[in-house]
């Protein structure tokens, strides 16, 4: 369905051509300042045409906040919001009525509705996640007011990789110096290389993004089916183009219990643990240590190459994918990572909160 | 929370050294014929003591199903069934009692909740994963009467892994042949000798499961948040010790899109793609090819070597685990993979069905 | 929450005096052709100034159709919806700021959220029914597909009642006669001359809403707690002032078993009851019987009389009631009773659809 | 279906005929003290053959708690109960195979499921209610800590009915005298004759529960379609054999506003309203006064009089109905409606709680 979360709720609608995309976000605290600057930011990192990694399809992508929101604060109302489409090229897309585009959603759309919307996509298109982004702004909002932070790095391009994979040793201020937000200077430009050349080959390339979260307090997750890092994983993967998702020690599996376990000590303060293979949850539920996570992007299905595939009727057709498209998800899709993440634990916040002991 | 799904729900119950572990499962189907035989031999490969990869708490797991059957057949009232815990051995624990294991959920619930049963790990012991495969069998049984198949193999222990990752093509024959269902007769001799030393000597190891689906339809999934993957990534990664979740290509990101889409071709009868990079997943929603996924399980957390922990009061104390425990989730949660995707798969079954074309 | 339904769902948004009111129906089945006549004519119905038996205050209430519909027909996708707020008067509402109008929601929302939208009863007030009638209007257009009407009467205004209690029994055309859509020529002229002079009083008056459900099948509701007469309850008795539901032989409890129960008999073609005291359902079920049910409104709490109450501080004040305010929430509750009852249908539909008979 | 509340969760399973009666509860608060004693309280008032007036079905309904509790509190884990079936006669229902009984839930199961375990109205039983009473208790001890107390009476049977409709002027004192419940002694002793005469003519009679809330803090309920008053009524009516729900002035829609608005003043304390015609709730969302309502109980469908009816095949028979059965709904539904108040009370209770001003 289009909502994610229980009691910190989003609500995703629009189409790639259509009038526009927005969202209803319900639950979110009362008393919340809003923070117009952020929700700008964040779909500012967004958006197309920010740096040349990315497709020009050049929207303002200007947000209306419709309700829930008074004097500067939030209500407790269902928030509403919408981002008219503008600069769409709808013409663009009339020669792929009834085409099926290879490892696109086209098929299967199709198959499922017996109606599609094929116009870029219609709703199964990239840029349903603005919703994701103004949302997720929101919970941002709502975890700044506890001084937790998320933050998305490029930590794979193709097969340039960093080699260090504990992203809570990623240095902000480097990742700060390129557009793709990755920590090392020297493969961040192979990287942007790698994307370049792909690009003028008219092809893509895939890659992985690492996140990480501080300031948690322990307790947030919910047992058995509610485990935070099951909720992050579906929350995660359900951004268009994502393939995989491995937190803490991952599919690192080659190492055994002894080196693997988190050993507890106290420092003075607080239990700690003095590694962290557990990536900050243990049992489904949050240690108070970082959260970190690893997502992985295909390349881009998205290419001007020529390619083989079907019409309706099943008949072979050669199409050549016009259109503007980028030829990496990355880096426009780490604020999608972070907002997702923000929803999981805003919504993993208020469940915490719910249950709080009474007695 | 501890129900999972929409429409096909289980919600589970249960404590390692309580009375017992059970669900009740809501959703399922009228009329559907109960095989005992499938829930028995489920359980069965589930169970500790099979082989001497496991521990040897050794219980018959004999199952009570309480309500929602009648003369054989399921009649669309829940299904409520009970498995009682008979061969525990709390006292093992009583040294525990305020003290939080590495790596274990002890002290996050201990923080969550304020109180805790710290016999065998309590709600968060595995042996919760008993309420998962028997519902597991009744989505079995309904995605058997539609010809859907399931077959979760050992792909990887430690660092001794199969090079072939696409587990479609692995084969059954040679998988039955070793009891970690493993398709590679020699890597597997070598696996279970890995698991065998790392038992001696105390410790423990991780894993890596493949999962192959075949014959879904086209259509199951649904758009944005109830994505197929992003269903079973959620339900895979809330078995206990499992740290990462990759479809199709997966994490593999090095490859180009002119590589990685997979061309679409008529058959004479259906339409079908030349390669399966997508996992038999596109937008979220089947496209008639086999899914596959594969599934990450750290080293099991108890391990007999002594280790450094803290008790409640943040006081450090040495432990040395005591109890049964494997040296490896491996074989054991292969048919609690298998499980969580038959309930998600019966779950986007029900949910395909009422939203077929009314019009 | 903001969200009504399971698979047929609709999250209503917005305030009186915001932007406007809106909404997001997930789950629409795809191929359903937009009546867009059907939805200005229900939108007309609730709207005020349609008659002397109502506020002046005239918005036209066009409603802009944002996504989840192509080529004239929905597609599976969420349909987004918005009515702008266009004749507001935020002005009339300043002298309210700090002041709880006795029987509104004022003190409620402000204890419980710390902030409030005054203007107009922000969130809370009966503007909000525009996203219930928007979204039932494609409610009814999916049960027009199956011949299923439904039809809501006024029946009783403050102490003026029909006598006759069944509404399965109530003439359309003799309750089209009047805006009342009361079946019954003189009592429609008492009750209009009650409310024209409790409107002069500038006080208000109850009343009764009956409603009819005919061309149910067999089967829809669920059991338990998915009654279908407890939706209808829940739906109901959600819209504001609704003070209670009945259906069926309802609070009418004088009658003995054997003169309540309706007796089964088969008429050649199915199975019919010879009287309907069940209301067309039985154990939560549809029987196939016309469903028909009863809800209560209590006089509109906004009158012009002065009155007493308190400030934020508790300080007692006096208040008259400015703003443009109905004497009776009939007639225009009618349509938001009949768009709450197809949203229940709609849902309920594709309930049933999901749990046919697989094997 | 099965499932009842958001955060405080009951699913129920069971049939009349079937091993037992259950339910698990999720969400329950951790550290909560098990009154075990109040949990057989509420069953035994629920329980029949207690006075003349019901059924003598005598089982003792002992309840295994399974799982959830430690050292005599909540965990915060689930909590699973059982009460098996013990003294079933299910030879009694052996000539009902293939018959529908009038107005029972048999012809609508049959029509739904196709399959149906007809022995005591197998999972439409009234049985079913035993989880509802259960998990109430667990929902009062929670309420009971906040100094909370639901209380439910007896205020009409077949024509006898109280004058006083507004229940929150009751002698609890009186009612004790009676096992009706009844807070009027004469209005009592014609009640209980009117049941007997009714019993010994093999008929049963109707009824109504009045209920009153006290102690409810402001601001519980949610607005717009989780109204604490329609949590309630689906909660009410979802009972077996209820028919209709009223709060505060409910169906007595003769007032005017300025009748019918309950003033606000300041106490000293607090702000109170002069009169409660709102039944404590406004806006959906408690105001801190008494809440109460009441619930329509149509008479028991089974009855000894010989009936018409059909059987599978739609041919016309007669029956006369075996069994044990009340012949009437009350007092016995006194327990199951406290417990679904309750139910819907710690659900609020849990919703308020995580919403709470963050900021």
């Amino acid at each position: 369905m289009n909502t994610f979360g229980q009691l910190f709720r989003l609500s995703s609608f629009g189409e790639s051509h259509g009038r526009g995309i927005g969202g209803v976000l319900d639950g979110c605290p009362p008393g919340l300042t809003v923070d117009l600057e952020l929700i700008r930011k964040e779909l500012s990192r967004r958006r197309p045409g920010q740096s040349a990694l990315s497709t020009n399809r050049n929207e303002a992508d200007e947000v209306e906040l419709i309700s829930g929101i008074f004097e500067g604060k939030t209500t407790g109302a269902p928030i509403a919001f919408l981002v008219r489409n503008t600069d769409m090229r709808s013409q663009d897309y009339d020669y792929l009525k009834g085409i099926f585009r290879p490892s696109h959603a086209d098929y299967t759309y199709h198959s499922k509705y017996g109606i599609r919307d094929h116009r870029g996509g219609g709703r199964s298109s990239a840029r349903e996640t603005i919703a994701r982004v103004v949302a997720g702004a929101f919970a941002k909002m709502l975890l700044n007011t506890m001084n937790i932070s998320i933050e998305a790095f490029t930590s794979q391009i193709g097969p340039i990789a960093l080699e260090q994979q504990d992203s809570t040793l990623f240095s902000s201020e480097l990742a700060a110096e390129n557009p793709l937000h990755c920590p090392d200077r020297e493969k961040a430009e192979a990287m942007m290389a790698l994307i370049a050349r792909v690009k003028e080959e008219q092809d893509s390339i895939g890659g992985v993004v690492s996140c990480v979260v501080r300031g948690l307090p322990v307790g947030w997750g919910e047992p058995v089916f509610g485990k935070l890092h099951a909720r992050l994983a579906s929350a995660i993967l359900s951004i268009p183009a994502c393939k995989g998702f491995e937190y803490g020690s991952g599919f690192d599996v080659s190492q055994k219990g002894s080196q693997q376990n988190d050993a507890f000590y106290f420092d003075g303060e607080r239990i700690n643990t003095r590694s962290n293979h557990s990536g900050g949850i243990q049992g489904g539920i949050s240690n108070g240590q970082p959260v970190y996570f690893r997502a992985a992007f295909k390349p881009i299905a998205s290419i001007r190459i020529p390619q083989e595939t079907v019409d309706k009727e099943g008949a072979a057709v050669k199409i050549q994918i016009q259109g503007r498209h980028d030829p990496c998800a990355l880096p426009r899709v780490l604020p999608v990572v972070e907002a997702m993440a923000a929803l999981v634990l805003a919504d993993a916040c208020l469940l915490a909160k719910s249950k709080e002991r009474i007695v």
